[in-house]
């Protein structure tokens, strides 16, 4: 079976944690240990979140220079190789050596015309008193929106439209290699208008990417690993409910948070209908339990309401 | 014909130039321009330097919390993916969009007994003044020696024993995949005593990763792009005489400076003699010429002596 698994950016380095390299390791080490236990008898390619470190690589290039900020392109490429190489290394440790690994840096094109463009919304980075947001303005150019207290940069959150490095992606997949590509929603790329391709200062969505990347490699199975057990009808509320089995339409009938459980939901939908496949979103530590179904929730064009979990899900 | 082409650490970014991710891009694009012209009709691996680069993550981190610097291993990941990024994406705006690409990150083994661990010899990141040296070597455990009136960090350059993603690479070549790989000599790597693949602060010499790769590829053709035209015998003196052929034996009994192309000449003798293919070295602008062997130097065990240049070489 073609296995795609997104690894969630909490799966990586959680909130309050430091940012040390160590730190990054220890995560990627229990997330190593789940998917080593999937990667037998199938072929795998594995996405993975990257706000918390282009956040801390934006703030060593500030710390350096501030007015030599590298570009969010530049600074997914490093992310891509920084992450990319700690699970690879880590996934190897526990699988025999003669599986073959490969991260593969990803390219992803979206539409200079992406009305997201109009309206960034993705905060990236540090966070900023309110007297140094006009200076910032100034600058760089940024626009920085308020969050909480303080002011943070935003930047415009494309839709992912093509990844240039599907075919060679899909080969190593045939030859059983695990892939790690696509990381942090991959470097966000348009052309220009002599078609040229460039970077751009864009933060594309993990999870639509994924998505996409799933569909184009025809995987059997799509599954978004975070930290919340399930897709939860009501959550927050006493009357939460665990989502077991879900069709498209009736899931996307319920409203989810815009910046963790709704692009997740939005994106197994899209993968479900387009594909017919299962698209299942639960937490990392239960992978084995989530590819057969027996934990998370699994999206799924073979049913049309909502099955619920039992118990507390 | 399968080329493995090294770019070396000044065609990406020369001396003096402020460490830009545009002053970058541009020598790339230089870089991309003389790669684009070989090639139609060949298999192209490319391997590049990572020097300037490792140097400038390494100061950011620095400066944005002194006690806790990334290692070279991740720094050197990083690399793997803001170069390999730029070498992609600019040599792709040169070629037809049909020819597939594909950055993938490399570690490399080495041995932990290497001697070179016992005699640090690869300065790297910044210069400190005298007075820091140290609180340094303490704080970090460094290896700080003087380079000229500064001091800076030296770390082991042990030999490369294995190229852990051979065969993805190799798969990707045959598919006509133009692929970016072992960046910066590579992202050095040991087993520990219980068999568990680690990281290590070292830099493994990128011009004898460079030739361990184009070796276990079979390449044809191993060429190192620098910014000279060719080896020179008497180099600086007025007897200064450019080489066109020459023996491994020949050319080895020479002496060439340990910093610059002394491991180019060594790279290339070990190449020629272990494959009896040809190994040539000479200015990345050259590039068709080289691959030709109208320019630069070739190493081969095909002839004994040495062929002089014509007039200035």
């Amino acid at each position: 079976m073609r296995i795609l698994v997104a690894l969630g950016g909490n799966a990586l380095l959680r909130r309050g944690e430091p940012m040390t390299a160590e730190a990054q390791r220890a995560n990627v080490r229990v997330a190593a240990a789940a998917l080593a236990a999937i990667q037998p008898g199938n072929e795998l390619v594995i996405t993975h979140g990257n706000g918390p470190q282009v956040g801390l690589l934006a703030l060593q290039g500030s710390a350096y220079k501030p007015d030599e900020l590298y570009p969010l392109d530049v600074l997914g490429a490093e992310t891509e190789g920084m992450i990319g190489y700690m699970i690879e290394q880590e996934l190897g440790n526990l699988l025999p050596f003669e599986v073959p690994f490969a991260t593969v840096l990803t390219m992803v094109e979206v539409d200079p015309a992406d009305p997201a463009f109009k309206d960034p919304s993705k905060f990236i980075g540090p966070i900023y008193p309110a007297g140094e947001v006009a200076r910032l303005r100034a600058a760089h150019g940024w626009v920085l929106k308020q969050d909480g207290d303080k002011w943070r940069r935003v930047v415009a959150s494309p839709a992912p439209k093509r990844i240039f490095e599907l075919r060679p992606i899909r080969w190593l997949l045939e030859r059983g290699t695990v892939v790690i590509a696509a990381g942090g929603g991959g470097i966000p790329t348009v052309y220009d208008p002599g078609r040229r391709l460039r970077g751009i200062e864009a933060v594309v969505d993990k999870d639509f990417c994924s998505e996409l990347l799933a569909r184009e490699l025809h995987a059997d199975l799509f599954i978004m690993a975070t930290d919340a057990a399930a897709v939860f009808a009501d959550w927050g509320t006493p009357q939460a409910r665990a989502m077991r089995r879900a069709g498209p339409a009736a899931i996307a009938a319920y409203g989810f948070p815009a910046g963790s459980m709704g692009p997740k939901v939005e994106a197994a939908c899209r993968f479900a209908t387009a594909t017919g496949k299962r698209a299942v979103i639960g937490a990392l530590a239960d992978l084995p339990a989530l590819l057969r179904g027996e934990a998370g929730t699994t999206i799924t064009a073979a049913v049309s309401g909502i099955a619920w979990a039992e118990g507390a899900g």
